[in-house]
């Protein structure tokens, strides 16, 4: 372990905050300063008596300051090999330095502010990365410190080893310097690039965690977090159960996005990153008793997604701890903003159950990325709702429950093409998805799949001749537009009345024609939800 | 348009190639050429007269190379401004440098060759960075020349302006410059993360291209490029019709991702990411028709790949000239590694069929990323078929025909899951999909879908008495185990006596027993291909 003590610093930072605290620290390691013009001005008016950097380079600061540290003499002395060059050094008087502190004009701030060519410019910083680099290369001896985040840890070092620091301890700094010059030189390859018109896109990730394995056993799977975002999936706290594997989080992403943004109770059970239970409403434990209603078959095993704080009365709907075990619905994830105390030792019941809090304002998503071949996709996010609530049918003009057609694109959108749902208000005034079709080739399918599944479900709740009426009230609702009218023809058969779709094939009028025909009222949106 | 004459230049490279042309020819435009240790005892070798850069910096150069260019001289003269601080620079006696053509130590190289630490350490460059980030800054009078592959352009932009350059030019060459040592410093952060068993990625991609929307026309979308991959989906070349939308680049990677590794023909309809049709065999007709054949319906306005060149006879069978419009086969896209002039041509009828021709060999993917909330996933790919073919039921132990089970896997592991394949070898000697479901929460429901879809399209070729007789020659395919033996129930009842799965359910016992009882062969292959 190669400790070395610091005698000779030398100080040039940008940003000024904790460098007088930091600098009198070193002072009482009796550390000779080095410095430059705004930070050697701060320094001395605390009383900090400095080198001036001219003594060491025997250069003036000159050009308006594009030109202070960078010289012979300052980043030989970061530079040389205390070992081999020693006598190189002495004879050409080099005194070694043994630490930089250094962050860099603020050039993505400037950015972000929206800075014109000639001030990004001026932001570009030479002398600091050249002084960094200098130094990190030669971590072997000297360290660096360019994140104000960094100093309380540095000071322990010191402190734990009287003014020395180890190599391990500058082999992380060195680490760390590369990362931020590597960020530094990228944030400024993409402004010049936008400068240029050319549009690129450098996304960085770290500390990579090896999960269980990927979709499949014999795949290796890691997940990486965005170190600029504070919503990552990567960090998610799972408070109990088993580790969140690779399937999770894509179940775990579709389910949290398909509650998102509801001022009500949302909660959605996710089979295969599809939902297949969802509903809406006031009271928590009756909103998720009718998302599992969806498909209870399918719930068993699923992912469920709730947007608020869960509550004791909710989760007693899993009897987790019933003596019959088979009426124990076991599911995979839980995933809520919060638990109350109550809720979650009740769900500790089930041993492997993984329970995970996520911050729901965190998770929005402006903007998505796709990888393929060699390639990048980006999109804004399907955001938007709908364009219109436009009644195109005449003969049936009946008022429409316009938030349950709201609920049902909020569905329908989440749920991967061709997507076909049947949502319904029900007694106790939720909104709830008693059917859906996914993933078909063919729409026909899509819809054949929602209604049967529609149907199976209210067949445990009423008697077959009610399924018609509650149909009557229930609203179909596309992704995309129906190319024929032979889904029109199958819904209008089991008793549907009335159909919600973008619009927008060649064929809408005969379509809609054919809608009227069977007394369907068919109400446009200006939309397309496909999902792929 | 701020013309610069190119008086004075500093070479300085790692990589010598190209380097006495260029000295030469700078020679001829009167220019005087500084330059360090290896560079120069090449050029002067080559009869090219040089200063040397000690001469320059008044410094030697020292401690074993890491010191040669690094100055108060050499940086001030790259940096000073040409106007503002002319003065000061003549009084400190710098002349201006004009060009710096320099290429960095080969850090990424070496690290691909597997460089141990020391010698990564060594080949982090700190002058080269220095003098290309200064010059780059200053670029309203500084040319950069760090890719070698920018000399010859560089050349002319000379020959055009009589030994200028303008400022344009060397805006772009900035631009390289800061993408350079922005690339430089990642693979260096990457390198020393590594080293500390942190695991990261810095993607970068470039040439975003607007595509007219995203998955859906409210949504804007663009595609970028990984400029290290050379098979890039951005990259694709679209030989007719209307450009290649956002679904077409997810449909294609689908499709083509379907048909790669078949030393046969194959072919693969894709729709919405799934493969509804597909099939393998020797002659390519014969087997576009049959993968048509999986769902004619849907495949109308699909993807459709092709793992080689094209022909006529193939193609014709879209009818694309027939009189009767109502027979023509309208697709989106057709892709294929080639295409023979004539089927070129007669694609051609179809006006908007974008025609796009791939490399098969450049569209392998080894390892996948996936973007989710501020992380990213990444795994290696479902490359591997299968582990085993473990015949489990004792009652039937028929030979199986191995190449239809793989192709079968194949089939399956590209369809999102729950996915339920069933193959059929054809009287033609052809492996196609004659059913499949897909997207399914529940695995039955995959199943009937499979069955349903198997069941139609032969009816369009045989009685229905027939049916069963083509069943019991079939496989079905899952692509996880089943829960339960309900699966089976359905599907030998139905007249399927094949069933090929990955096994690993707890009921395992209990599914294999039924499929006895039911007198259906089931089989093991160890390996599940969900995918999602």
């Amino acid at each position: 372990m190669n400790e070395v003590k610091i005698k000779r610093v030398l100080i040039s930072v940008s940003d000024k905050t904790g460098i007088i605290d930091l600098a009198r620290k070193l002072l009482e390691y009796k550390c000779e300063i080095i410095s430059t013009g705004g930070t050697r001005r701060i320094l001395e008016e605390a009383g900090i008596r400095t080198t001036e950097i001219s003594a060491v380079t025997g250069n003036p600061e000159a050009f308006g300051g594009r030109m202070k540290t960078i010289s012979f003499a300052i980043e030989s002395a970061l530079l040389f090999d205390r070992e081999k060059d020693k006598k190189e050094a002495q004879a050409l008087g080099i005194l070694p330095i043994d630490l930089v502190v250094c962050n860099l004009y603020p050039f993505q701030k400037k950015r972000t502010a929206g800075a014109e060519l000639p001030e990004l410019i001026e932001n570009i910083d030479i002398g600091g990365p050249t002084m960094l680099r200098a130094a990190a290369k030669n971590y072997k001896w000297v360290a660096t410190l360019t994140d104000i985040a960094d100093y309380p840890g540095f000071l322990t070092e010191l402190e734990q080893r009287q003014g020395k620091t180890s190599e391990e301890f500058r082999f992380e700094l060195m680490r760390k310097t590369f990362n931020h010059t590597a960020n530094y030189d990228s944030a400024i390859a993409l402004a010049m690039d936008e400068k240029s018109s050319i549009k690129s896109q450098r996304l960085y990730f770290t500390n990579g965690t090896k999960l269980r394995y990927g979709e499949n056993s014999h795949q290796e799977a890691y997940i990486y977090e965005d170190p600029s975002c504070s919503g990552s999936l990567a960090a998610l706290e799972c408070l109990h159960g088993k580790d969140i594997s690779y399937n999770n989080i894509l179940d775990i992403e579709a389910a949290v996005s398909a509650v998102s943004g509801f001022p009500q109770q949302a909660v959605a059970v996710v089979k295969h990153l599809n939902t297949c239970g969802f509903a809406c409403g006031e009271k928590q434990h009756q909103v998720f008793e009718q998302a599992w209603s969806g498909d209870p078959v399918s719930a068993f095993g699923s992912i469920i997604a709730f947007n608020q704080k869960l509550t004791l009365q909710t989760v007693e709907f899993l009897q987790l701890n019933a003596l019959d075990k088979s009426v124990r619905k076991f599911i995979e994830v839980i995933i809520a903003p919060d638990f109350d105390e109550k809720a979650l030792s009740y769900l500790k019941f089930h041993k492997n159950l993984r329970i995970v809090r996520y911050d729901p304002a965190r998770m929005q998503k402006e903007i998505e990325h796709r990888l393929v071949y060699g390639s990048l996709l980006q999109q804004t996010s399907d955001n938007r709702l709908l364009d219109k609530l436009e009644q195109v049918t005449i003969s049936e003009q009946n008022d429409v429950d316009s938030e349950l057609v709201e609920f049902g694109l909020c569905a329908v959108r989440n749920i991967r093409s061709n997507a076909i749902v049947i949502v319904q208000r029900t007694k106790d005034n939720i909104c709830r998805l008693l059917g859906m079709g996914t993933g078909q080739p063919n729409r026909l399918i899509s819809t054949k799949l929602a209604i049967d599944k529609a149907r199976e479900n209210l067949l445990r709740e009423v008697t077959d001749i009610e399924i018609a009426e509650i149909f009557a009230t229930c609203i179909l609702v596309s992704d995309a537009y129906f190319p024929f009218a032979d889904n029109i023809e199958i819904a209008a058969e089991k008793g549907i009345r009335i159909i919600v779709q973008p619009g927008g094939s060649l064929r809408d009028k005969a379509v809609i024609k054919r809608a009227e025909e069977l007394g369907v009222q068919m109400i446009l949106t200006g939309l397309r939800h496909f999902k792929h």
